[in-house]
């Protein structure tokens, strides 16, 4: 099984106005993004809209980054399904399509005990022979990874590592405590991504990552070597995009980031909202100011 | 445009354990709803576990439940998306399939302002003519329908209708004085029904309806004709249904009870959990105590 | 012990810029609340800022409104603490200045266990001979009364009524239900007055009706008579006043109506804001519209 | 006005069945405390019930606190109030008792608009020439710091601090950005204090450091020395220590704590539990694994 650290961005889903995937401009923002130096590519996260896209549309697009990495870096799928059924089918075709982890995702219309819980990342995990990331987001999603099932999902051999979306960086250390050494932790966009490498996480998997890789990258580079002060002045500038991509709408932050970049990525699906001219106005004087535009 | 009221249960999806709509299961339902004087049918509401099925299971459903009505009351088919464009095309396959109306269902993943929950009603709408049922669940939805949004999408000439699921009644009464008789309302199960019918509701929409119709048309029928002592009287006694209703997951106690009832529909789509032990024993003596077993 | 029903104003507390009890303005009130009918008073609710009052002010303004209302209608005064010594020294304080009943409200800063609620409203009413109305408000506290608690409360001899301040009217039915005649119920102004009494309520304990008293006890009478299309009719037009309630703050709300109907309350205690413009345009014209201006 | 630095135990309040402070136990804890090494005591934080407490018992706390300080480490007495009045007198009158500052803590009934929340601490720290603390802790209160009213507060001149108790550890990163050096942050139990300190915390307040002093101060120290590496482990350890006291009820955790080390602190006021047999184990468990029992 692959081993996974550092910067993966999670990839927006570049839709024309038919829905169809723009697969050219996906395809150049994934060679951008390896030559800037990161260390895996995440399609599909929450930054990718899974929630608004149809099944062939996910798996377009993770043909067209798999092919496009051409296994330079590792790609990690995210999976969301409310049923058993339907996550075991897209684990199996993303799987099928050569990526190198799956991000397991759980949707709920209903509230679901943690039996339930359990039983879908189990089902995920065993419906392939790949590395599996938990991810979990307080905030869009109607259910949670509780401590107990996470430590008792950390026993199940491919299940390795968890991203934890919520904003409780305490719960980070609970996490790394409680599953001593089976589960690495990966940081999202609402922790503070040095923070995390501190206590002991292995990376971050991050929508802003996508319109500054180089500069997160540098930031992990420091965090792996110990140079925390050095980290630390560099991660007081870069905090700015994280505030704006909280502040406004996920997709439609970076989506509107890279067209200032020149990437074509288009709008959010609708009825999501392009992002708002103040939102612009943000994010061009946040990237600005860190040398990204 | 067809008008709607009355007692309109929500209908469980019975399916096989691959995946398969019962369809005969479903039919003999249909047929025992109708000989028990109700007065619409809703496929695909909450309790039909909607975010749990695929678009052709969906199509299956509608199909079986407008064949096996025959006309004799009307069909509202719910129709539920993230995005406009699966709204727009679940609606135009819903309408080509001969139903009377549509419940329309916002899904979202990130929070929506209300310029975005506006177009999306507003799609549905304008790809059917067909009346609309605006339907909002704020317990299981991230998004809820504002007092100002429901009164711009009441000058729309087929939103007729809005179904409200949160427990707030009060609000009911203020959506009736600011659409000013454009928007009727229709009750859920979390609002007691009576009460609603005396503040100026046309009837109800709910999965207890399942598995009490003949006392839910009665109910009904006590509140149109004024009188309030004998229909409070029923009421308080099918009030338990609505609170075993609400206390277990509800797809999973009205399958549960309608299995009682003699009817197979099989149990709720996995990783969700049949009724416990617990809950069958509290829905089997709520359904003894009213004479509905 | 006293039996109480009907309307019950929960009355602002006047007070002057140092924060004295303006003792005329307040039995001034008094006198014209029970000059419109009112079936009793109950100060020191929500609407009477108990949160924002040392208990030597609110021990002068329950001495105030008892002196006033000389006997002529029952006198339910509210208790508040987050501590077992102070509810039952309050208690024995309003007890003593001849008050016909105590609203027991529970304040808490940490969240409480059950055994926690139940041992509070116990101690409350173990201080006193008179009736206890059991309080819960689960918008602004941080504790709430379950079905449980309220179950084995309704034992007690001299806990009688309970005051329900949930938007949620099914929730009043389940206590109804519950507690089999042991408990009567009072309105909230977050319910519909009308929809509560078809249920079995006994009137209503609101902020409001200081504003509209004489259409408030009409309305009531109305109810009692089950003359509900005429009780709806009256309904509809009040409703406009505790939507205002709602969406402005209580007191703030409330005081400035009064104040357009010639008491000087004063403001509500800083740092409260005072009516904003636009609340006070609002609750001028729903004060008009039913003939209270 | 002072500098605050470090670890501020929040010390809890014990009184005895009577409700009076034991004052011997008291000084007993504070010798203890400071002979432990830790930079300041702060009494009357949420850990110290200020909530339960009346305003006598409040000052007799804070008088025993600064007698048996004698100046050695510098005392921050809580404030907290609903209204502008109390606030002031409480700030005067913790000035005069000799404090070297003021925590500065809202308490509020109604939701308060951002521009009332500033008017309160502009008064408290209007009353007071000594350096104010902001406190926030979204859990437990219903009111909140905002971003840019944080900003504006940090424009007077005597405040300097802010105690943020969420457990977003993001959100401190975006105040000192937002506020470029005029506002300095401490830490609370829920973030894990070795990461505050990484992004320029200046120490923590919190309940924990009450049980584990020295290791507190020790982890203090390592993290100002930049040994980072060393700071982990012993915050590694640290951190079940903080997970009992959020799993736990504060007060009841702490005091149940200090009771194993030979302090005979008392129960928590009532209606609140002392701690249970299950957190008692727990508690004596993380003591004893960090070498404090």
């Amino acid at each position: 099984m692959s081993e996974f650290h550092g910067v993966f961005p999670y990839l927006v889903s570049p839709l024309d106005a038919e829905g169809r995937v723009k697969r050219d401009v996906l395809a150049d923002l994934v060679e951008h993004l390896i030559a800037s130096g990161v260390h895996g590519l995440t399609p599909l996260g929450s930054t990718g809209e899974f929630a608004y896209l149809t099944i062939p549309q996910r798996i377009e697009i993770v043909r067209v980054v798999v092919e496009a990495a051409k296994g330079r870096v590792p790609v990690i799928a995210g999976v969301a399904a409310t049923t058993l059924r339907d996550a075991i089918e897209q684990t199996q075709a993303m799987t099928a399509l050569g990526v190198d982890g799956i991000l397991a995702i759980l949707e709920a219309y209903f509230p679901l005990p943690d039996t339930g819980v359990e039983t879908y990342f189990r089902a995920v995990a065993g419906a392939t022979r790949l590395s599996v990331v938990l991810y979990t987001n307080p905030n869009f999603q109607r259910s949670d990874l509780s401590l107990p099932v996470i430590g008792r999902l950390s026993e199940v051999e491919n299940i390795r590592y968890i991203k934890d979306a919520s904003t409780n960086t305490g719960r980070l250390l609970s996490i790394l405590n409680a599953t001593d050494g089976r589960m690495k932790v990966f940081a999202a966009s609402a922790h503070i991504p040095a923070a995390v490498m501190l206590i002991g996480g292995v990376g971050w998997m991050a929508g802003p990552a996508c319109i500054v890789p180089r500069q997160s990258v540098r930031l992990y580079e420091l965090c792996r070597e110990g140079r925390w002060a050095e980290a630390m002045r560099a991660q007081r500038d870069l905090w700015k995009i994280n505030e704006a991509f909280a502040k406004h709408a996920l997709a439609a932050c970076i989506k509107g980031g890279l067209a200032m970049q020149g990437f074509d990525v288009g709008d959010p699906v609708p009825p999501q909202a392009p992002l708002s001219e103040a939102g612009k106005a943000e994010v061009r004087a946040a990237l600005a100011s860190v040398g990204a535009l």
